[in-house]
C-alpha cells in the first residue's frame, strides 16, 4: 500500500486550492460517531444487506470509511501494521492505483468479518488517528484528513440511501426509525425568480475545504433565465402521471424512454398502490415504512429523464448547474438535512420572501449539466487523483444536498454526480425557464 | 392456504405406497433439533448469506421447513391463525397451487424476520406439532407428517451445502467447523464387480417411507455390467487433469465441452491453487477452510459433465441407476453420513471384502440416468403433488447419500437428481463398464 | 485436416454395425440435387437469412453438406487441395476435433461466398465425388459417404425449419410457396390400441444404414400401455388452451413453467391471432403464409413442455420411445413426408383399421425418453464420434418424420432429438396411457 | 401517417433559423442518386447485413431515407396513397410520434422486401418528388425537403460505416472497394497552436442550412488554450499503446476501464496482428481490406475513452467544442471527403501555415463535451421534433467530418454525437492543452 497527495511537503496551502482546517482534532471524532449513530437502529442482520450493484452494505461503508484514513494517512508511517491483511482487498472501494479490490457486487456476500469485528476495527483506527491528530499531523497529512472526514459523510447519505433501497426490497417493509407524521397543508405557490445573466463566475474560493471537481472557480456567460422559487411538489408530479407522462415518448429523452419502457416505471421509485390496483391511492416507502404520498411535499426518488420528462411536459426545462449556483449561492446554508432526522422531503407550506426556497437540504436537484471537469481542472495527485476526476462521463450533476446529507457537508459549490437513470439518491426537480 | 394430500381418510394405509411408521413422536423433536445443530457454529450475519441461485440462506431452510409443516399440517385445522401473514408468501419455495411466492434469488436480502424471530417461529410450530403428535394425529397427516421430517433432513443437507458455497466466496475462507486430519496412506486399490444382468427388480417395496419417485418396484432388464469397486480418488482425478482433461474437447459432452469454455473450469469447485500459480500444489475448500487436496480421499464437488468425461476418459462410463441399485441395494446402510462430522468425503484405506465400497455416504454417485417418472409413476396427491414429478426434466439422477445427508435419510431406493452442471453439493464419481 | 472412422480397412462391413447399400452412385447426385431444389423458391436475400442461433442460413445449410463430403472423404486422398483456404472454418459444424469453427450465432453474418460461390463449390465436389464414385470407393469411404448423404437429409430438413421461423420473423409473411388447400371435415376419432408389454427389443438390426445411436438392438421389459390411434389435433389443442392450459402451473414441468412465464407463451409456436385481439380466430404462420388454424390439422410446433402439459391435462402421458418403436415399427413406411410438397402436417379424415396411424411423417413426436446411449453403445470412430453421443444430455426423444422429411429418411428405429423447449421443428403430440 | 414542422405557412423563413435554398430542383436528383453509388460495389447478399444493434444494413439505409420523404413531405398530401401499407412500420428508424415500428436488432433478418424491391420504392418515391420540386413546393415543405437531403447525406456515411464494420465480421476479410496505396514518408510534425480565449460566439448564424442543435449562435466564455496543429497519428498512438496504454487503469476514465477490461480492447477497433501474435506487425481492416497500419496516418476507429486515455497520457486534453469551433471555423472547407474515394483517412505530410490542418474530412474529432443543448434551444416542430433533441444525454460531440462524409455536409457548427464507447464511425482524435 502506498498512496500519496504528491504535494509539497511544508507549506500551509500544500499544493491544494484550499485552507485547511485547524479543528481536525474535534471534528474527526464527531463525525465518525455520527457514522456509527446513523447504524444503531439496525439489526445485526440489516449490516450485510446490498440489493444491488450500485448499493453497499452498512457493514462495507463503515469498514470502507476506516480503510480510507488507514491506507491514505496511517499506512504512510514506515512502520505501520494493517489491522488486517486482507481488509485492504476487501474495503478498497475502486482505487485500482492502490490495489486489487474485492468484487462490487458481491460486497453482500462477506458475512465476515462480523460486525463487531468492524467496530473493532474502526476503534482501532480512530485510536491511531486520534493519536496523529493529538501530536499534530504534517500540512500534507491533514490534508488527507480533510479529504477523509468528506469521505465519510458522503458515505454517510449513502449508507441510508442504500439501507432505504435493501429495506424496500423486503416485502414485510421495515422500518428504520418512526419519522414525524407531516404537517397539513397546501404547499406555497410556484413563482419564478428571474436573473439577468451575464458573465458570471462560478466554482469554490478556496477559503475551506472544496473537492477538486468545484476548482477553479472560473468565469461562465449566462443568458437570462427564471428559477423556480421552490422544489416540484408529488402533487404537480401526479398531475403529470395523470397527464400520461410515463405514457407519452414525445415528452422523454430516447435513453429514457428505452428504460421506462423496459422497466415498467409509472411512478417515482418506492411509489405502490395497494394491490397494484389502479384505483387505490399512491403510497411510498420511506425509512418509516409505508406512508401515503402527500402532495404538497417534494418529489422524490426520480431520475434524471423523468425529472427532464417532468419539466418539458411544464413547458419548462431544468437549470444548468451555473444557472442554480448564481441564482443559490447568496441563499444561506439552511434547509432539512440529516440532522433533523426528518429523514424525508419536508413540504414548503409558507415562504417567507421571494426565494429561492429549498435550495439545501430536502432533495438534491437534478441539473441538465453533465458531469465534466472545469476549465484548468487539476485532480488531486497521488491516489486521490482517482476520487472524482475519472467519473467525468455519462453523469448528470446535482446541486444542494438533500434530506440525509450532513448540513456541514453542503454548500453552493457543491458538485454532486449520478447517472441518468439513478432513483435511490433523494433527487428531486427544480424548474427553470428562458425568460 | 389450502393443501391436501388428497387420500382416502380412514384407512392405515391411507392412498399411499409404503407404511407409515408408528414413532413420529420421537423423531420430530429430534430432528428438528439436529437441524438446529447444524447452524450453531454461525454466526449471525451468516444466516442471512445466499450466494447463487440455487443455494438458499441458512434462516431461510430454517423458516421453510417450518412453514411446511404449518402449511401441510397445522393450517389444516379450520381454526389455524398463521404465526405470521406474510411468512406463507417469504417461505414457500415453489408450492405454485399455494400460492405466490417471494423471488428466489431475493431471498438473501431478507434481513428481516431476524434470526431470533425465525427461531420463534420454529419454537411456536413446534409447539404445536409436539401437542399434535400428542394427541395422535390421523392417518393422512400422519403420513404428511412423514414427507415433512424427510423434506427437513433433506434442508439439513442443504443447509451446509448452500453455507459452503457462500462461504467460499469470501477471501477470507471461513471456517464452519474444524474438521478432523485425514489419515495417511493410499487408497484401496480399485478392482471391478461383475453382475451378470437380466431381469431385474429396482424401486421401493414400501415396507417404510420413500418418495414417491421411488415408487412403484417395477422390472427392467440389464446387460451384464462391471461396477467399480469404490469411489475415484482426488489421485485419480489429478492424472486426468494431468493428461489435458479439460483441455481436450472429445472427452465431453457437448453442453459439458461449452460450460468447460465459458466458465473456464480447471478443477472441481472449490479447487484452487495460491496465487494461481500453476507450480502451486491444489488446495480445496471445505467446512474446515482450505486444506490440502488428498489424493486418496475421493473427488468431490463433480459436475455430472466432468464425471462423464472423466470416465470416457478411462475408458469406463458411469453406471445407469439401476445397474447401481441392483450392485449396491444388498450392500449395509453404513457410511460416512452427517452424524460423523466429517463434512467431507474419507479416504477407503482398507476394503474389508469385494465391495462394492463407499456405496453410501461419503459423496452422492453421478449415474449416467436421466430423472423421469419410473413406469406406473403416481405423484402424491394435492399441492405435494410438486414435490418431485414437476422437476423430472434435464436432471441426472445420484445415489448413495453424502457426507452432509443424515444416516436415516439414506437408502439403497433413493433418488437425489441436479441438474448436469451442478457442482456445490457433495458428488463425486464411481465408474462402470461392459464387462 | 484429418478425420477418419477408425475401422479396418478391408471389410465388407468396416467395423461399422450395418450393411452399406451398393446404391451410391445414383442415391449421391439425387440426393444432392434434391437438396438445391428446397431453395429454388429463394430470392438471393433470403439464403442468408439467420434469425436465431440454433437455425442455420439456407447458405450455410447448402456448403456445410459440402463441406462433409469434401473433408471426410476427398480430404483423404493425398493429393487433395481444399476448394477455399477458408472454408473448413466457415463451413464446420461442430466438430472439435477436425479444428477451429466459425461462431455459430455469426453465420447470418457471412454475405460471402455468395449463392453463386456457394454453388461453384457445390459442383466442385459433386465433380469429384461422382468421380470416385464411379472408380469405386473403398468399403471405408462408402461407409463414410453414406453418413454424408443422410446428414445431407437431415439438413434438408432443417433448411425448411430453418427458413420458416426466418420468414416468420418478417412482419410481411414472406410465402415460400404456396401450399395446397386443407380438405374440410373433421378428424377421426381417438381411438386407444393396448399393448401387453413385456421383454421386447427395440434398436436397428443392421440390414441397412442406420445412425449410432440406434444401435445395439437391445431388450426392454415394458409394462402394459395403450398408444393414442392418431396425433393430436388442434381443435384438441384449443380445448386445452380455452381450459387455462398457459395459466394452470400444476400443469407443467417447472422448467416448462418458467418457459411460459419467460417468454410468455400462449400458444404454439407460428399461432397469433389479428391485432393480438382474444376474440380474433387463431391464425399461424406457414410455409404458404398466413392461414386459419384448422382443427383436425395435428397440432404442430410444440416444445416437450407444451407436449407434456397437454397429455397431463388428458389425464394420459407421452410415451416412452421404446413404447412408440414396439407400438410403430409393425406400420409401413408411408406418410406426409416432404416429397409430397404439403409443407405441413394434413388432417386424418377417414382412419383406414385401427392404427397406429400418421406414424411416420406429418410431426415428429415428441417422447418421455431422455435421449441417451442404448446399453452397450458405441459411436463411429474418428472425427465423426462427434456426431451423435456427444449430445446425449438434456435433449428428448421424438420418432417418426414429418412434413419436412425424406421419406428415404424415415425408420422406425430413428432417433431425432431436440431440448425441450425446441419448439421450430415440425414437432407434435401423441398420447399414451397406462391401460 | 401524420406530421408536420408546425410552422407559419406563408413566409420565406418559416419559423425556422436558417434560409432555405433554391436549387433543391439540383440536388435532389444528385444527392439520390450518391447514395445509390455507394451501394454498386455490394452483391446482392451484402444489403441485408447487420453485424450488431447499432448498425442498420445498406438496404434499410436506401428504404429509410426514401420513407422519409414519403411520410415527412408526400404523405401531407390528402391524396397520398403509401407504396407499401406496411413499409411506413419497416422503415420508420425512431420517430415514436409517427407510428410504431419494427425493431431495430431485427432489421438484418428482412430478407423481404428484395433489393429490387428497395430500389422500386426509390423509383417511386423520387419520381413523385421530382414532380413536387418541378411544381414548386411551399416553404414548409422546401424546409422538410432541405432536412431530407441532410438526412439523406447523414446515412450516405452510416452506409459505409455500417458495411465496414459487417464486413470485418466475415474472416474472408471481403473488400469494398480498392483503396489507392498510402503515399510513404513521415507525418508532419506536431505543434501548438495559442488562443487567447475570451468572450466569444459559436453556433450556426442561419445563413444556409443547419441542423437545429446548431442553433442559436450564443456567447461562450473560453479560457486561453492550445490546440494540435494536426490529427494524432498511428505512430503517436503505437507509442502509447507500447507504454502499456490498454494497461494502466489511471489513465482512463472509470466508465472506459470497464469497457478495456469486459471486451479485451488491445487496439483501436480494426486493427489485428497475424495469428494474435504479439511479436507480429499491426494490420487493420479498412474499405479496402487488410492492409499495414501506417504510421503517419491518422489514428482511427477509437472511442472517446481511447481518445481521453490517449490526451492523459501525453499530458494534455481533448478540447472542448467550443475551443474547436472558434479554432477552426476560420479554416477552409476543404479535406479528405468521401467524394475522393480514398475510404480511410490519409497522412498530413508537408502542412502548409500553421494550421490548424485536417480539421476537415479524414475522421470525426472527439470533444470533451458532453451533446447537450444550446442555451436557448428550440427543436424543430412536429415530428421532426424527435430528430436531435431527445439523443441530448450520455453522448459527446464529434466535430469536423470523416473521409466518408460528404464535402457539402460539413460545416464548422455541425455537431455529430455518439456514446464515449462507440467506435465504428471514423472517429480520431485532435489534442488541446492548457497553454
Amino acid at each position: 500500500m502506498s498512496a500519496s497527495l504528491d504535494v509539497p511537503a511544508a507549506s500551509s496551502r500544500p499544493g491544494i486550492p484550499w485552507v485547511p482546517a485547524a479543528d481536525l482534532i474535534e471534528r474527526y471524532p464527531a463525525i465518525r460517531a455520527a457514522t456509527r449513530a446513523l447504524t444503531d437502529p439496525l439489526e445485526i442482520e440489516d449490516y450485510g444487506l446490498q440489493s444491488m450493484t450500485e448499493a453497499s452494505p452498512a457493514k462495507w461503508h463503515l469498514a470502507h470509511t476506516t480503510w480510507f484514513f488507514e491506507t491514505f494517512v496511517l499506512a504512510r508511517e514506515s512502520d505501520h501494521v494493517p489491522f488486517h491483511p486482507r481488509y485492504g482487498y476487501l474495503f478498497n472501494s475502486y482505487y485500482e492505483t492502490v490495489g486489487r479490490m474485492h468484487s462490487r457486487p458481491k460486497r453482500g456476500l462477506l458475512t465476515r468479518p462480523t460486525v463487531a469485528d468492524v467496530q473493532r476495527y474502526r476503534d482501532h483506527v480512530d485510536h491511531a488517528m486520534n493519536r496523529l491528530l493529538g501530536e499534530g499531523p504534517s500540512p500534507e497529512l491533514t490534508a488527507v484528513i480533510e479529504v477523509g472526514l468528506h469521505h465519510e459523510q458522503q458515505h454517510q447519505e449513502l449508507i441510508l440511501t442504500d439501507l432505504k433501497h435493501g429495506l424496500s426490497c423486503n416485502p414485510l417493509r421495515p422500518v428504520y426509525r418512526e419519522l414525524p407524521a407531516p404537517t397539513e397543508g397546501e404547499a406555497s405557490p410556484l413563482t419564478w425568480l428571474e436573473h439577468p445573466g451575464g458573465l458570471m463566475e462560478i466554482g469554490h474560493q478556496g477559503e475551506s475545504f472544496g473537492f477538486d471537481n468545484e476548482f477553479p472557480r472560473h468565469r461562465t456567460y449566462l443568458r437570462s433565465f427564471a428559477l423556480g422559487s421552490r422544489l416540484t411538489t408529488c402533487g404537480e408530479y401526479l398531475e403529470f402521471m395523470a397527464d400520461g407522462g410515463y405514457q407519452r415518448s414525445d415528452l422523454w429523452l430516447s435513453a429514457g424512454w428505452d428504460v421506462v419502457q423496459r422497466e415498467g416505471w409509472q411512478a417515482p421509485l418506492y411509489w405502490e398502490r395497494e394491490g397494484d390496483d389502479p384505483d387505490a391511492p399512491w403510497q411510498c416507502f420511506t425509512l418509516g415504512g409505508m406512508r401515503p404520498v402527500h402532495p404538497a411535499e417534494p418529489v422524490c426518488h426520480v431520475s434524471l429523464y423523468e425529472a427532464d420528462a417532468f419539466a418539458r411536459w411544464r413547458g419548462c426545462r431544468l437549470p444548468t448547474e451555473a444557472e442554480w449556483e448564481v441564482a443559490c449561492a447568496p441563499r444561506p446554508l439552511h434547509g432539512n438535512f440529516v440532522e433533523r432526522s426528518a429523514f424525508h422531503p419536508v413540504a414548503l407550506r409558507q415562504a417567507r420572501g421571494p426565494g429561492p426556497h429549498q435550495t439545501f437540504g430536502d432533495v438534491w436537484e437534478w441539473t441538465a449539466s453533465a458531469y465534466g471537469p472545469y476549465p484548468g481542472f487539476r485532480p488531486l495527485g497521488g491516489s486521490l487523483a482517482e476520487y472524482n476526476g475519472k467519473f467525468m462521463c455519462n453523469q448528470l450533476v446535482l446541486r444542494g444536498g438533500s434530506c440525509a446529507t450532513p448540513a456541514s457537508h453542503a454548500r453552493a459549490t457543491y458538485r454532486n454526480f449520478f447517472p441518468p437513470e439513478a432513483r435511490w439518491q433523494f433527487s428531486g426537480i427544480r424548474l427553470a425557464r428562458d425568460p
